[in-house]
């Protein structure tokens, strides 16, 4: 309910179009489909200009369709179920066809009506190999979304050419992700490097001291590099996100 | 041994009808039932009104099944089996015939003798579909106890209107339990609208930076609305338990 | 603007005495008052029952001179300026005379306007000597919303009859806040004698591996008692509210 | 050294006007003044687009003066002193006179030659009075690089009415700063209404279970609303740095 | 109020001597003194065979005097102040003439009513001069008992064969404490060596990633040698405590 | 090498009965046997009374075997194998035909050559029926040292007159063993009430805010009952040898 | 790119043999084999004398092959795969035969094409038999790069002459790797005897208070002994590659 | 005492020069001070070849100066006061004058009797200015020693050109100790340019997410590049020691 729509209920309260009584409970009627144990928030992709996300685990396969299924009911943008089971993806895929899967480490990633391709250079840099399903996360969730960002993989600070290889590419950039387990440096050197927005994602790639990725969020927050932003640990959805706030 | 039985017994003693060695051994006695394994304590719902629970983890199905026994051997509340196991359900199923099952996750709850229906109007919020275990065990339990909670699910503060179409229960309810996880928001939320007791319960639901719960707790407790109370991470029967103090 | 206020508006604009864009206007205007450091919420009295209450730390003596008096100048219940120092103290009582100043160990509690009292049977017991200023802060707000609450000092534990002889107070409670230090166990004890709601305060008293107070509050969680439930680390001001929110 | 100076001084060598060793010493030369304690970073604005930082804490006041005034020798943008203490700050506009200075709760922030105005529509919301002298450190680092912010204080989640009249102008805004301390509720619920980029400050405002701001950090991290950003605990500075990247 | 006294006080209803009531009445009366703000427990040093101890902070000088004062109103065992400072030792000695003092660090110790020599080979060894005053506090604490300890100061790990000097003492000691901050391996050292009950007290001597004596007191737990026992960080009082408990 | 034999060798010396060569390479070897993969101590069961125990995790059911093997080849006190998989215990018992296996928990203890029986009264209580396989781990290794301790199970603070049944055996007791995971509060409660040492061993039963065991065991430390001493987590073996450091 | 090829490049320039923009994009070039999901460092055997490793946690198995099979196309010292799982290694064996294959633990490790035998002195010393996998670990990887060093297992400071029967070699070594869990008191021990460089392997091996190796990473770092320096939990791995960097 | 020390012992034990008892007395005497709150290693310098430190903190200035003094008693190397404060050095230098003072931060150290220089080409480098004080005390350690540190002050990553101007430098070094607090990102950056041991020295300069050093710790150990080795925190001292094991 914007406020175009308040203006127009009001007029018809006036014009005696509609009775009091029945203002109050359309004022109170809010756009969401309440499923039962899912609360549908159709309002979010005029909220957000972005999408519907269905984070999948903690729900029952069935419950993972019917919310996909509801949210594909009405007209709209690119809707993701996240972090799914191959079960949750066999009965999403099943209630709603045509979702194109991506391989997410241990889980997947399932995107409909992705979005028309957006301009924008994108760079998605990993320190390591291993960074490579938190960054195909995001990759997907940025595609839905209708960018093209460009993988750069395996440019850990521990031979630094690597990096600067890229550095061209890193000055043009319009956004930079960058996902990053262990000690988490190359945030900060990137951001040393680009004037552009650089969201990091520290992932828990490492192990001992690594602390399955705190490690790497605590020394990004700690970074001597001004301006850069961190999302969640392994949160390769979140830093595809942050970008569509940043470029839609 | 309240203090009536108290004055029976020292009354009983004047009058010669007990002596004191007697008085001494029943003034030691107490009322649990020794199992060798465990000290059922047949005196707890006398102290506190609601009934007798039985917390599997840790248990041998038999020991489970032992200890539910010989709550029923005296008459009295309702006795509750939690986070039991398939095993432990079972067993207990077939000492103690006639427990009502609910799943849980992972474990179930299960019920023997449930209170009649009281009143009270509770209201049971999920934060998210992932937090719906918890709410469960909640829900099994405050029923056991003689409520019917309302069940709410799927409030979280990323579509804040999806909590104010509840206000006006919220503004009425006797009590609210609050289940949310990841960064626990809810709860400071609800406490802001309702006057009633809000019972935050802090789930694992989320991953990385949710540190499996700790978050949530930590945030519920730092929460700027005032007079929320806390109980642990996923203890849906602690909060349950809490509303049966409050509301009996 | 509740919904009798709702309705009237819509009414006046029915019978065009409001004008639709006026009304738009109102049902966007909400009842706080902005100070541009402060956005003072005139609402809560009326949504949760209880009162007005300004946290000191962080805020300058002049704002919270300024908040206090904008809080007394609509009629209505209690105001409390928690954890003050000297200085807001002399402040706000010079803004607002008549307030009622309680020593919190290191801070100051003011309470105008207190609350007639109220019936309800309210039990205070605290573990230690150094846990008072904790259940001073505790008393003073409890007092301040009308309640008469009993202190019961120093029943820690290590000394279990101590508390054994406040047994029938506790059994008789109609609520029971208890405010203890180190390891927090006097929470589990009396939860597990008196059928009421038991509202446990950690407070940072005891040094070393009581982690000021973090210990306290993890064992009171962990608690083997069912349903505790649980405010932040040295918030009495909290276990407070949360009393009013169950008595009220 | 951009490219088409290294091209200039290939073409140098190739015609013989640069010997190749002093070409060899050339390409070693970098755009830093080497001040003993120091290595001030001349080429940073090039690369970054906005400007130049000296972080106070650990330095001598000699050295923040020096630093400061090595930065200003070249034409530039705007410079800023961060954390200063009193004599920091004397020192410095000694050195340099003419800065700004702005109080930042225990320290002061000072800026030389700020950026003329530039568009961009900033919100700057804080959760509390508390958290306004973070607030002041963004405002003052987004002013010296032109930007105009609009602060909004003290909408914390416990009266959620206040947020909500300022749904406007975070529907409308290019970016948003939320500062939070305490649980950090805040940035989820800014985030769920607002589609522009959000960066959220935690900050050490609020006590006990409030770690200092590592509840606030990690709440925001583990936030239920899709595409926050973090940066670090009391970071304004940071803040407006991250803003800078994704507005100039 | 031990079994003899309750057969007595039976016998004497039994014979009419005494009414029911005034049993009731006797049989809850507990022996502490209610000064209001401590329940001054006049029955721990039957139960513990030690004595009384007072826990200085938190509490006011004047708390400190009345508790001493009321503990030594009846004869009894030894009685010590513990942490006390300048004032709360001046406030106790003025109201209880005669103790003994002794530095421990920061803190004081103050010792009335000291028992008579005991026999018992105590040995006490610290790591390095940083642990002396926590040892002061164990030595006093185990001389107001009655041992006579002999202190080895100085024989952290790093040159072991200043503690292979004292072989012959481990061997036959009847208890040892060993007193160490940093990485408290000397605990597991001794404990490989002597055949008597070991005692570990961690000290926050040391700093960085001694985290204030919470290393120590992990590495102590994590011990590779068997039947270490630990008590609280830089809790000598404790330590003292607990061969006061193996030793009378 | 004990003193004697020291005196011994240098009296051989002098008397030209061993050349000094030969003297200086037997005052180098030690009393242990080098497996290779280990080095089995001779020398633990002279230099520490109790016997000899080999820890299983980490190591494979061949160097089990092994070690044990070797310990028992020379004559002496008893040998335990600790939380042995059914693997290691299978290799063990096949290596040494007549060891007991106890279950605790999810490994087996075995024991050989066990002691003739001590006297000595120990009591071993739990908090809970969870926290008995940590107890049978503990009673195994004590009746393998030769005492007989009695166990009583669930005797939590959430039921204190549970406890206060068994008041006389603590009072009376040698020696006590508190077994309690969650919150971990038995410990103080029973310090409150026997003289005896009392050794608190934390359990990682319970779940959440338990932090397996780490609340427990900050608890314990953090207790307000004085002697209290704590050895690690789950560890039931040291404290019986902590025991029988007290007692033999 | 070093300093006589940069030369080089720019004679050629001055020359005329090489184009300003050849020259350009040659000076952009560098050394790494870019494979798409990994960039091969062929620069990183020249920069650190030691040889290539790939660590295997997070990689497929053919990212394993793939980037060994490039790392030993050009010729050079030995290639490590670490942490690899059965498939990983059979899948790199497949690719490049001839590996070795040592056993650490869960994973293996590989190396190819091992250097000669080189001098020094390296002892490597475990506190327990729990430790050896991470000091196969470490063995494996001095083995390829030409050490031979010698193992000395099970020294445990519980045992302190068995440390002391190796004193001859720790004094002559010319660096000592001490590989020890649970409290880590191992290496204080060592680093107070040798005046050779100590590096400390803190191991994950033992439970409870252990905390997978955190409290004996702490211990390590607040260590007595001066000159310690320390690598991650279990990383064997680094170990030997700091040896590497001392002896080479 | 030495094996010729033995030899010679033994020898005159044969000889009849020396009687078995008085044999016995002195291979029990060993090689250290003892001042009652200090056992002086006399032998320490010995067995490292560095020298004898003594560490300032928890020690009065009376006790300092004592250590001092007993370590000049015997001709030998250096000897250092650390961490001390002003009343430490004062009565130091009036006990033992001739002490060199470095200003190392909050405190001093003070250093006698300096070795002749010794060669080795040592590379200190900080990340930040901040980080100066804990480099001045490892270069002051250094001098100390005999060492002559080339200090790089300032070379943090986030302008990552200021490093690659140490290049030279850094390859060609015999060892390198880098300073780095905040993130401590450029230990790996370091070690990942040079083949020469790196001593990573994590200092508690930055704020918030920093933890007072943690983070960079946590990070270091965490690190990407092979073979860094790392200290305590702000231990600069400790990463002179470790210089010295490998340098000399």
């Amino acid at each position: 309910m914007d406020e175009p729509a308040l203006r127009q209920l009001l007029d018809d309260v006036r014009q005696g179009a509609l009775a009091p009584d029945d203002a109050v409970a359309r004022l109170r009627r809010l756009p969401f489909a309440d499923l039962g144990f899912a609360r549908v928030d159709h309002h979010r992709a005029l909220r957000q200009r972005t999408g519907e996300a269905v984070y999948g685990p903690g729900k029952t396969p069935e419950q993972c369709a019917g919310i996909v299924a509801e949210l594909l009911v009405e007209p709209g943008g690119p809707v993701v179920l996240t972090r799914a089971t191959v079960e949750q993806v066999a009965s999403a895929l099943d209630a709603a066809p045509g979702g194109v899967v991506t391989a997410t480490g241990e889980h997947s990633l399932v995107a409909w009506r992705p979005a028309a391709e957006r301009p924008g250079r994108v760079l998605l840099i990993t320190a390591g190999t291993a960074d490579l399903p938190v960054a195909a996360e995001c990759q997907a969730v940025l595609e839905a979304y209708g960018f093209r960002p460009v993988l750069v993989a395996d440019c850990g600070v521990a031979g630094v050419h690597r990096l600067l290889a890229t550095v061209d590419d890193l000055v043009e950039a319009d956004a930079v992700v960058v996902v990053a387990g262990m000690e988490g440096a190359l945030a900060s050197l990137v951001a040393g490097i680009t004037p552009a927005p650089v969201v990091a994602v520290p992932t828990s790639a490492g192990y001992g001291a690594g602390l399955n990725g705190i490690t790497a969020l605590l020394a990004m927050h700690a970074s001597c590099a001004a301006g850069i932003t961190v999302v969640g640990i392994d949160n390769g959805f979140g830093a595809a996100c942050a970008l569509a706030r940043m470029l839609l």
